[in-house]
């Protein structure tokens, strides 16, 4: 008996590893991460859920073709909204800035997307920052960023965002849903 | 022993419902579904992977502001091309097409997305189909569709794509991944 009850907890062992392996598979993180006050660049976020583009949208001045701007959010975040229209602790957000061309390939008109300009992350993270969201713009290959002043970014996106900090108005498939939560804020 | 052994065979089964249940919350639906000859249409592919948007890229056309197309990929898929560079059978591809809009709340220029307009759907699947891929259009809220004839979109991917029958030329992310494999045709 000694041996089966060895096996049993062998086995029980293996499970919750095996358990933790398959569920990590597909695990996205947490949440922000920090090298002292500076934001690490999020490396995965193009796998994060697709919330909109446009196209000439950036508020610094452009030269030349316009910028595209694909906005996309932590999985994490994104089910807790559609499930109560507010954002978690540690939802983060990533504009990804890109160059457009036009004329390529049989592309005969209108504009498509090409290399990386860099990208602006919000996260909100209410025990790190008073404010309670915060800032932080990367260039193509940075790797830690400091939060932004507030009148860079935070000011802009308290008056103007339709939820919470969020430029939901540009996010068509979350207006019903905060519309339908009453998060919306016209 | 034969409690013990019981107990072991109990666990094991347990174990395995498990790991299938972890797994498959986050598992992406196996390929295209269809309802005899018809594609079903996929309603989830806004949580696939985001490839990349184009504007007034359409080919059909345009009347008016000019249209966004935002094309996403089925997760398996696209992880199977990251390892190999090549479509595994059943990777399906969603060109979104949304109508487009400007000066809009704090937005002076350029363009953001606005209501959806239809969706085109590229499927691999290579038991179904002699020529491995075919294609289906779908209105806002069509819910099956036929494929398309040749003429329609098979001839133009085959002769166009960068990659199979894939337009990865305008998927800045994927470029060097083709590349990289040697599968990427200019």
């Amino acid at each position: 008996m000694r041996n089966a009850a060895l096996a049993v907890t062998v086995l029980i062992a293996a499970c919750i590893i095996a358990i933790g392996a398959v569920g990590g598979a597909e695990q996205q993180p947490a949440g922000p991460r920090y090298a002292e006050n500076r934001l690490l660049r999020p490396t995965d976020y193009r796998e994060w859920i697709f919330l909109s583009s446009g196209l000439g949208m950036s508020y610094g001045g452009e030269h030349g073709a316009p910028q595209f701007t694909n906005v996309f959010v932590s999985p994490t975040g994104y089910r807790e909204f559609l499930a109560k229209g507010v954002w978690p602790d540690k939802t983060m957000f990533v504009v990804e800035e890109r160059a457009s061309s036009s004329n390529g390939s049989i592309n005969k008109g209108g504009h498509f997307q090409t290399d990386l300009a860099g990208i602006g992350v919000e996260v909100k993270d209410e025990s790190r920052f008073p404010e309670k969201w915060a800032y932080f713009q990367f260039g193509p290959d940075t790797k830690t960023s400091g939060p932004a002043p507030k009148s860079a970014c935070w000011e802009c996106h308290n008056n103007h965002a339709a939820v919470e900090q969020t430029f939901v108005q540009f996010y068509p498939t979350l207006i019903p849903v905060a519309k339908r939560f009453g998060t919306y804020r016209q």
